[in-house]
């Protein structure tokens, strides 16, 4: 008998008979995708068919299945082990993925984030306190205008500068340039200050130029890669992740991530989506909108993501949680007191509202993270 | 003043106050993401910026505002583009992306259906008849067990054979294999009939081997591409329709998606998700679940993707939908009186399920399509 991996789902069900029929569902519609009377016994019905391990209720009108299905469905391929977890049923309102259980033969298959949350650390030199960020914005800027913003934020202080996520290769600060230009600007600033801040350009490339793309940040001297699975692909992500030639940590961007997590019913749940499917997928550190700021999300999907980030996955590294969207200065004893040290502070329009000195703002900034 | 795109947006507003306050949130969110107030009069305001063309009332609660960005926010860029449409807000419910407006500049840089649904009719030897399309499973099967059930779907007059989505490159049927022997059973079933159908394997290959996977589906007699753009990402979907090196048509496949419907008031539109977005990523025909199977979408729903297959987008071409996801014998008088003759029939589960001569009940399929 083959090992098998586990994924939690909650069902939408008025009765415990419709909530095993849901779940029987489940195990036929991810798999066999076949009229279960016609499966021969045998092998198929006996193993790759999905398999209900536990059904419970979570009270009115809802269950939760554990459900396993064999690791050779996944064909030790991520795109699959997703459609295996989520592809057709992901059609189906009422189905929430809550939680993913990996066996290690099928986590070997992947090497998970690179650096972590403790080697982004170290990359940075060492410290303790959380991890500082902003973004480098708006569009419509040139690549010189941006590389100057870049450089007061890092002689400011400032670990993680990245691009917006909306910056791609716009005619108006051209992929190539922007990164030579921002990266060269962040070296200079790194000489002055003795820090070790890193530059991380967003690689939204075409399919076909996403690997140059993202080998190019780092021959221009870039830090790290910001990657939006939701636009290049989960498996695109990990490519960049565990790809030698890069070498670089990656930043996950929800950008059209959100209608998984619209439905507190349907979807993926936000620590699969912003915690296990990112380490899945190699990334270090993944940005989220956090509580309180112009997003939606609550405290306890912000903080589930923060267990989703370092939950048991074998030996894959946790990651950092980079909670953002529309945070300000004011919120950081609040985040720090939720999330300790280990979270990136993902500030971006807030600092550059608090008055023309950047550089003072980023001290500021640092000064309070510090305390 | 650059020519821009427009993307009509449903919101979620207790009042038109609420409604206009939203549409300026998403115009700034998709562009900038950058404090209105901190933005300099000058070309970032006043072009890059999302710009309200219009916003009415659709009764309670629900309001309608197109909103206009500039072609060269999205840089030329399907993934980029998908960003401004949909990327930050999509984890804002409440606002759903109803339809899309792009303009000849921004379309140029698409090809689209290589063949489109007329094309898929010449390749097939010209038809007028709606195509006939099943898929090869359980998973679980052996390649030449697969290879076996091709053979007859093929004898038996089946246009299009198309892998189930969940064949991937499992020990079960290692992809190379299977594509090779269900191509040759396909070829040699052609030569027996005089009829052209078209093998389709599944091509959900890491990202890395995307391309080479397709490709050798070429090169090993396949006759057309199974494509999810949920698993591996909707610009590498447009990579493989748009490749000379492969030119076969493409099939996509709605695994993974149905998140962004959902919702009724969040998300991305039935006929945007599965006919606008796969015609720009170049599908030729786009498969979704029909009313009444076993997935939930309604007969207005899935009408609206016949019309985003052949609403007006330049000089790309249609596609042809492929309603399916529970389909019976018995349902094709109400489809073909519903989508007329320019859609394919993807019936898998029910040919399986009416008695074991597979080619009699394919040449009853061809029959009840025919009369």
């Amino acid at each position: 008998m083959g090992e098998r991996f586990t994924v939690v789902y909650s069902i939408t069900a008025a009765t415990e008979a419709e909530a095993r029929a849901r779940a029987e569902d489940i195990c036929v519609e991810q798999t066999v995708e076949f009229p279960p009377d016609l499966i021969p016994p045998g092998p198929i019905r006996d193993e790759v068919v999905g398999r209900i391990e536990s059904l419970r209720s979570l009270g009115a009108n809802r269950a939760e299945a554990a459900v396993s299905f064999a690791v050779a469905t996944a064909g030790g391929e991520l795109t699959q082990l997703l459609n295996v977890i989520f592809g057709n049923i992901s059609l189906k309102p009422g189905l929430r993925v809550e939680r993913l259980d990996l066996p290690p033969s099928l986590l070997a298959g992947f090497k998970g984030p690179r650096f972590g949350g403790a080697g982004l650390r170290a990359l940075l030199g060492g410290p303790r306190r959380p991890l500082l960020c902003t973004a480098l914005k708006p569009m419509g800027l040139s690549a010189a205008e941006l590389a100057e913003l870049a450089y007061r934020f890092a002689l400011g202080g400032i670990d993680l500068i990245k691009d917006d996520h909306g910056l791609a290769d716009q005619s108006y600060a051209p992929f190539d340039e922007r990164v030579g230009r921002c990266a060269e600007a962040v070296a200079r600033a790194n000489r002055e200050t003795g820090f070790r801040c890193l530059y991380l350009p967003n690689v939204g490339a075409p399919a076909h130029q996403l690997l140059e793309r993202a080998r190019l940040v780092r021959e221009r001297g870039g830090g790290g890669l910001l990657v939006a699975p939701g636009l290049v692909g989960w498996d695109a992500t990990r490519l960049l992740a565990e790809d030698d030639g890069i070498g670089l940590p990656v930043m996950c961007h929800p950008a059209l991530l959100g209608s998984f997590v619209t439905s507190p019913d349907s979807g993926v749940s936000h620590s699969v989506l912003f915690g296990q499917l990112p380490r899945l997928a190699g990334a270090d550190t993944s940005v989220y909108p956090n509580w309180g700021g112009r997003f939606s999300f609550s405290r306890d999907e912000c903080l589930s993501i923060a267990d989703g980030a370092r939950v048991r996955m074998g030996s894959l590294r946790p990651l950092m949680p980079a909670p953002g969207g529309g945070m300000t200065l004011d919120r950081i004893p609040e985040m720090l007191d939720a999330y300790g040290n280990d979270v990136v502070f993902l500030i971006g329009g807030a600092l550059y509202g608090r008055g023309p000195d950047l550089v003072a703002t980023c001290r500021h900034f640092r000064e309070m993270v510090d305390a």
